[in-house]
């Protein structure tokens, strides 16, 4: 019998965020662990033909994926600010940089905290997670090394990342967050306590 | 103070066949009545550029979307089958005919029984709902008038519909179910509940 879940994330999604900041106590809750995967949307939406998240290029959608973001993150007592549709910080921000330092922390101890910290950054703060100085400070405030943008940049933890994409794709995950629980699917935060009941099943 | 809830639905929709079975003893739950609002996702869809459900356009979605409608029914004690991707009965169906029959029925006491019998018969049972005979079959089964195919066919009656597709373009409704509580949009089987805690808050 399972008891662990794969949580996949982007940091430059917004839903992911709600899971990321409730994810570890909902699953303490039920014994469950959590196996933390970041992976990229990018590489998802230019295989469909988007250039951008869908929520901008469908506007109505969009318009209500930031309410519902909003009516969520009060429900749960978290900080949200919508962001810019333009100009630093827009939405959907670059989260590369920042799941390769989430790669080296998952490894290390740290990258729990760490990603829990960009995600408040960006979208409690407003702040741009592609800055890779800010990143820097949240990885070393978490437990990193000095050297962490160094070994993020690095082509083997360049190469992992892209491993978790090929993975996510090979496992059908086409949005985030997503989870994995005895080779099911489940899509979105919403989805996150069928997840986690499954898992204990 | 509202105690009541919009739902708008499309009969090629699985989802809202999900909501369609369980709405009103949820809102009865809450004390909560239920505008019953048919519409069509085919002019939203033809807005966005698609020719079809984006199920069938992106298919890792609608692989998942398949998976999570099994599951969701298999939780709600419903039938489910999956409905062919081509030939008679495929998905999406055309839920033209059950709309223009169901404004009729809804004016008349008989539409939320005739709903579910169509998305019993479509979902549950995999027949194909553009068919007219069995829409009448189904219409007179819930209470419905001998007359009541003529009558759906009306142009006032098709001009109703119209204009239902057009409240549901001003109201940012982008999909299906979709539900309207004190102005506020809700999308998804999976936020009835916050619609219906939302009309009795």
């Amino acid at each position: 019998m399972t008891r662990s879940i794969e949580f996949w994330f982007e940091f430059g999604s917004t839903y992911s965020y709600l899971t990321a900041m409730r994810i570890e106590d909902a699953a303490a809750a039920r014994g469950v662990a959590v196996h933390w995967r970041p992976f990229l949307l990018g590489p998802v939406f230019t295989a469909q033909g988007w250039d951008t998240s869908p929520f901008n290029i469908y506007k109505a959608k969009g318009e209500y994926m930031w309410r519902d973001m909003a009516r969520r993150a009060t429900r749960y007592g978290l900080p949200f600010r919508r962001l810019p549709e333009s100009g630093p910080g827009a939405f959907p921000q670059n989260g590369l940089m920042a799941a390769r330092m989430a790669l080296i922390g998952l490894n290390e101890g740290w990258g729990e905290d760490f990603t829990r910290k960009v995600y408040s950054a960006e979208f409690a703060h407003g702040k741009d997670i592609a800055d890779a100085g800010l990143l820097e400070r949240l990885a070393v405030m978490a437990g990193a090394g000095p050297d962490v943008l160094a070994r993020a940049q690095a082509q083997s933890n360049k190469d992992r990342l892209k491993a978790n994409v090929e993975e996510a794709f090979r496992l059908g995950i086409f949005g985030a967050p997503s989870f994995i629980v005895n080779g099911e699917l489940y899509w979105g935060d919403d989805r996150l306590e069928d997840a986690l009941d499954a898992a204990v099943a």
